[in-house]
């Protein structure tokens, strides 16, 4: 009985299960007998589903995003407005902003941000990427999307970024790239969220909230 | 964008991955995000693993515990004593008792107690597989096992089975049915637990730990 399991196959199983991320040995182990006992077919239905999500996923060449083809769900949407650009860090953060059904334009995933101490610089995310069609866009005012459209809108950027470090670092660097194109840069307003008590709030979040007050419509 | 997922391949990823226990939307999504980043041969070793637990896994004739073949690790372990046998609810039961070091015997996986609120009665465990295996061990004492030792033990059967209602009931269930073999039976000793303070125990295991005080061999 090889490190306390009764069969190979279980802790072959366990000693994978427990290299995703916060599963433990006890978790892992629980997990296993979990899938011992479901019909076969529910746990083929699991693994294949994983199996596809690694090897079929694609991104979208637009804003390298998760796809299902060469462009993803949002980029070939005509509904969207495709010349504002929501600029963030990964595809939860897309998940994210979509739920709140409060944006209508694109995004621009980085696939991370700047971080010297992780070794992450500009060339290792998708900002040539964005800087390019920003460009594009500046450059062919009235493609397809917007003909249809009488008033032609200003290109936005908008700032979704982390609000540490890293995250102003790479918002700053960006910025830089795309200030002299004329478009309108944004980033996203921070300050107490909804129902939060003041008194309860960091002195940073709380200071930002006084400096960015926005006129009281009532 | 079906369910705020970007692509379906997600979506389907992250519906299958939820149906594990203890893991919600979030974590589902966490997880999925993290097989994406992930090498593919490393995914395709963890479902793999999967899928090899749930197809090829064999029960052990003679104890029901997981086993790798026909017969378990422990119970084709001739050093162990084949007369005494521990009787548990399931094989994380076994993986426990394996790592005190402590016990030497076999075991018997029941593979859950009588609890008539789930349905589940004496001829939906293991027991009558028990109660064959009491009786053979007390008809056959001078088999293969035993030989080899000079002085033959009174077979026993241990019962390691929950505290609460359901884990006695079987226990007490279980002893009816092999009462009559002579052999000696026992259950696991209930007490404070080592380092446990008085002050936090509950009354019922602070009452047995008086009424089942044991000799003081300083």
């Amino acid at each position: 009985m090889k490190e306390n399991y009764p069969s190979k196959l279980l802790e072959n199983a366990v000693e994978a299960i427990r290299t995703l991320p916060g599963v433990g040995k006890n978790s892992a182990l629980r997990l296993a007998m979990h899938i011992l006992k479901q019909p076969a077919e529910n746990i083929h239905h699991l693994t294949s589903a994983i199996n596809s999500l690694r090897d079929e996923v694609r991104y979208c060449r637009e804003c390298m995003m998760i796809a299902d083809g060469d462009i993803c769900s949002v980029c070939s949407d005509p509904k969207r407005d495709h010349r504002t650009i929501c600029v963030v860090e990964n595809v939860r953060d897309v998940i994210s902003i979509e739920k709140t059904g409060q944006y209508n334009g694109v995004y621009h995933v980085l696939g991370g941000v700047i971080s010297p101490i992780d070794g992450i610089g500009p060339s290792d995310i998708s900002i040539m990427e964005l800087v390019n069609r920003v460009g594009r866009i500046v450059s062919q005012p009235d493609d397809e999307e917007t003909l249809s459209s009488s008033v032609q809108s200003v290109p936005e950027v908008i700032f979704a970024l982390r609000g540490d470090v890293e995250g102003e670092t790479t918002s700053f660097y960006i910025y830089r790239q795309i200030a002299n194109f004329g478009i309108r840069v944004s980033s996203l307003a921070r300050g107490l969220g909804f129902g939060d008590n003041l008194e309860y709030a960091d002195e940073l979040t709380l200071g930002r909230s006084i400096v960015n007050r926005q006129i009281f419509r009532p």
